[in-house]
């Protein structure tokens, strides 16, 4: 059974000129499509020029939505039977997932009718259905994925990639991951040459696997022609640092490492929570430091940044974390349609194929 | 050139009845000695039954010592030449090292004078002399690099390994991992059945890198002879989680999983004071919270439990990190006390031994 559309319950054509349409699995999540469509209401609320294809039970949907006001009128439901759970098999999902609501999101970037899909479901399915229908962009072998963390940089941030997609990767991919966290960095977050770092144990040239010493060479051989600046190997210390815009590592070492940092961050928090709530003092302090504490918090919530960005494919797919609340949604929803708005995948298409061309060229 | 003794200024000869002798590395690390000769009075001060030997340039540590009234008569100095640096390659140090105090301090724990070494210098270095010089383990391939890493867990801290001291694994060196791990949180942490968990990027036990998959059925078969519970795959948020008591992961992710914890800590950290600096208000609030904040920061503070041991040779180091202050370094004395004092090497050797033999048996 392939996922119904119902086109009923959208007033304004979405897609119309000047309207940014985002493809939203409505279901997967730990949190239920209640989060989901009120993360959808928050960003509609924000942004007048976005709006949704959401995928999945209708009825269910039909109810949620009709409890938001900044929907009316900008979301059509379709109809989407199935769910893919956390536990599925990716390769079980690509086979029989296709009456899933996370098939029908990818469908709506497929055909080119939204530009950007967003998921809270299992991320394994979410990529495998992903490189199924939108196959990879030419010149990659292996897509990745993209996350922002938290860092002493200007802008406040790394891009850090691959964090999951796959667990290896050789020094060619690595050199690809360069190239595509630069386009990130460059569309997403205005830093016209961005500095490079390649994840190891150690910064001297002599540590670290064989592959490591490969795609050093690689990635410097190609700092003048992509624009960018190589600072060589870091450490896991540097992702949150200043040394780098762009931390490049396999998906094994760089999902390990963000989760440690998660884990870690909100260790401290919990640990800091305990500490205001000790003592009268302590309480009434935490009541006079409330503002900065707030100002604190949005900077190093992850609910701020979520969204991890599969990059490499025919059309981005925006993940969520599958824990993410209504800010959370909302989050992803406003990266997905900045990167929709910025053409981002036509220019990162682009840079790749250009570098590949040059490299051609010169050999 | 080897190095020189003195022992003209050691008035109670330390080793007698009663006390535990350590051999300190008194030049490596990025404070020079007189942090190192600092800690050492630090934890002179609180333990009365330690003394050391401090290795390193006579005139320097001569000078340092006597500043100390605690360390008066509680230690010996013995003359080393030359320092391993930060940037000296451990292929070079292992054979032309023999004038440093690194050497020399290792060399105290060899004749079994002292029974555990302390150094902040080049781990790269550190580990390759004591491999070289101490030997490994009976039954063990990779020695490894175990750190306390702060947790959830009521101990408030996991046990990590390897940190560190190879950048590569197979299936059979995680399982030793796990050994050595255990035989450390039983020993220096109190813990009967220490739950062990192998790091992965999901916990189901279909994903990950096949050496993972065959280390997975291996740790799970030696779970009843070596008294441990095995809780399966792991993920980085559990590093700082309650689902483990010792996590278990090769030396490269290890390595960049500590590093990102304590970068995002310390990111969390500077991002605290600028938020308690930001208003009259939030500068109020800090002094109120004062005491609670102080607490919050013996809890989560790395100098702490400063200290990664190297596990698998015959004798036991521990590597301080190299940027500690006299409190770091007194933290990792601590450790190497309490590791002292419990014969920890000989019961993890039996350990190790046990389970071989065990398994040899069964085969």
């Amino acid at each position: 059974m392939t996922a119904q559309t119902d086109h009923s319950s959208a007033k304004p054509a979405p897609g119309a000129k000047g309207h940014t349409l985002l493809s939203v699995d409505a279901m997967g999540g730990d949190e239920g499509p209640a989060a989901i469509v009120a993360g959808c209401s928050l960003s509609a609320k924000i942004n007048p020029h976005i709006s949704f294809v959401l995928h999945g039970d209708k009825a269910q949907l039909d109810a949620l939505v009709a409890k938001h006001a900044p929907l009316r009128g900008r979301c059509e439901i379709r109809h989407a039977a199935d769910v893919v759970s956390m536990e599925d098999k990716p390769s079980h999902v690509v086979r029989t997932g296709q009456s899933t609501s996370m098939w029908s999101a990818i469908e709506s970037v497929r055909t080119g009718e939204a530009a950007v899909a967003v998921s809270c479901g299992n991320t394994g399915a979410l990529m495998a259905m992903s490189m199924i229908r939108l196959r990879k962009l030419p010149g990659v072998n292996r897509p990745a994925i993209a996350v922002l963390y938290p860092s002493a940089n200007p802008q406040g941030f790394n891009v850090m990639l691959d964090v999951g997609a796959d667990i290896r990767a050789d020094a060619d991919d690595l050199l690809r991951f360069a190239l595509m966290g630069v386009s990130y960095a460059r569309n997403g977050m205005d830093i016209p040459h961005p500095r490079v770092g390649l994840l190891n144990v150690g910064t001297e040239e002599h540590k670290g696997r064989s592959e490591l010493k490969e795609a050093y060479e690689l990635i410097r051989a190609h700092e003048d022609t992509a624009g960018y600046v190589f600072v060589g190997f870091v450490e896991g210390g540097d992702i949150s640092g200043d040394s780098a815009d762009v931390i490049v590592t396999d998906g094994f070492t760089g999902n390990i490492a963000i989760k440690t940092g998660e884990g870690t961050a909100s260790l401290i928090g919990v640990r800091l929570r305990e500490a205001f709530k000790y003592s009268l003092l302590s309480r009434l302090a935490s009541l006079l430091a409330y503002t900065s504490l707030m100002r604190l918090r949005t900077k190093i919530d992850p609910r701020r940044v979520n969204g991890g960005v599969f990059l490499g494919l025919n059309g981005t797919v925006v993940k969520s974390h599958g824990s993410a609340d209504a800010t959370g949604i909302s989050a992803a929803i406003k990266l997905a349609a900045q990167l929709a708005d910025n053409q981002f995948n036509d220019k990162l298409a682009a840079r790749v194929a250009a570098t590949l061309t040059k490299e051609e060229d010169a050999t």
